[in-house]
């Protein structure tokens, strides 16, 4: 499993990325699934990816060596896209071209071709750009209304996101939000774990601001942990205990046993229970066997 | 979409259900998921669904009416189990008994067999147990480690579980929990929703405790709404932004891609791209059509 989580803010996009692979339970590894691309002052990348390693590693190595444009001839590659929306195409191109090659034989050894990516990133001229592209090479791009997008094992993560993150969130606190987004899932999913690659594009800077590795026992990212786990148990504890009062149980079988006809068979192990809510006893011993 | 939790502690469970169900996004309905039984002082059962509507209604209706014992040719109901353990085994029975009749034609209806129950409760002279059960029958039980269980949409709802709750919290504290986890199924899936059934079952009791419906404006779970959001807004803007400082770009391309011997043919797109981290242009401009 894997997490990832790109967020894009007004002044630029932080992704990150963790690093725990694993064939199995019993076999875990480290990889790194961020890849940082920047030729300073005229473009800069980041790609991420989810999913079956083979595939997404596949992916990167294709695009890496280019792609044969199937118009033209010449051979493209992710990193010499004029604009960021070519550069998605082209991972989708990728994403194809490696499906074509390797799903059927993955199909048949059981293991469905499952990857996605995130691509962050800005080309001279043009603007910023976060996309979300699918294993079938089709993508989204991250809008300005849910100002984030997340690949892998993204539920854990995404209540603190829907509650914090808006478009005018500031760069680092977009950061921290998503480093709290992590913390949520390696706490409830194994198979997701440190290290974390991060990686901070500022808007109109044509360059990585920040790339940094969080290793296992980093002070700020242990202390924000401790922090955010201290700040839940204080934010329950602070809420009142539930001022409820109980009504009658209601019924436990739905409306439609109630109207079965009786029959003599079902009354022997009936005795001592008793269905609540105005249902009475009589009734319910003269509950038959169904008709299948 | 559903979601449901059954938490167990010293005192008592706590169990919980949305009731939206949903035939596709536009045809949205609300239905009853938590069923509660009691013969006071005698035993006290709530069975809680999730998955396919149909299969679980089914599975609760052949429970009420009784389900026929192989071996002594009897009839047996959930409610006359002389066991908690009976009792989810009989669950596990019936499901068996709607799959064989439903899941063919259901599965020629490229529709899953998809269900699982929560089933808590206590018989006289026993313990009060929790279980969640499986499509396949199968079930396991709920034990002091980690005591919860949690059917449907489990993801969103579980890091504060996680965080939160253990064997000792206080009974009304765990519902309050659970009313928090809801919470935040309910804020990131749509197919999650008002109203909430609440069930509180003490040890020992032998009766419901609590029966309660939370219908969409109810001002205890607003409220809990609007804290837990603004505690969570004020934890993260009291962790401290990141401290960290950037290290150069690391390479794009996986390593591999560097030892593949120079052909011709990739010089073209290949101008004014750079990979980065001690990867010389040079080299990547030697950068070939991959063989495939």
């Amino acid at each position: 499993m894997t997490y990832c989580c790109g967020i894009l803010v007004r002044d630029g996009i932080v992704i990150i990325a963790d690093t725990r692979t694993n064939a199995g339970l019993d076999n875990i590894s480290t990889f790194r699934k961020l890849h940082l691309f920047e030729e300073p002052g005229k473009r800069v990348m980041a790609l991420a990816s989810a999913g079956n390693l083979s595939v997404a590693q596949s992916v990167v190595s294709l695009l890496s060596e280019g792609i044969e444009n199937p118009e033209t001839g010449e051979l493209e590659r992710l990193t010499d896209a004029p604009t960021m929306f070519q550069a998605a195409q082209r991972v989708g191109r990728a994403l194809r071209i490696v499906h074509d090659s390797d799903a059927k034989a993955l199909e048949e050894a059981d293991i469905s071709f499952d990857v996605s990516f995130l691509l962050a990133g800005q080309v001279e001229g043009r603007r910023l750009r976060l996309f979300m592209i699918y294993a079938a090479g089709n993508f989204i791009e991250c809008t300005t209304d849910t100002p984030f997008l997340q690949i892998g094992e993204h539920k854990y993560g995404k209540p603190i996101l829907d509650r914090a993150v808006n478009y005018d969130t500031d760069l680092y606190d977009a950061l921290k939000i998503n480093l709290i987004s992590m913390d949520s899932t390696i706490r409830s999913n194994l198979a997701v774990g440190l290290p974390i690659d991060i990686a901070v594009i500022r808007r109109d800077a044509l360059g990585i601001e920040l790339n940094y590795r969080i290793m296992p026992g980093e002070p700020y990212f242990t202390d924000l942990r401790e922090r955010w786990s201290a700040a839940l148990r204080a934010a329950h504890i602070a809420i009142p205990r539930p001022p409820y009062a109980t009504r009658p149980v209601e019924s436990f079988a739905p409306e439609g046993v109630d109207t079965v006809l009786p029959r003599a068979g079902a009354l022997a192990n009936a005795a001592g229970a008793q269905l609540t809510a105005g249902q009475p006893a009589a009734k319910i011993l003269q509950q038959q066997k169904p008709k299948r």
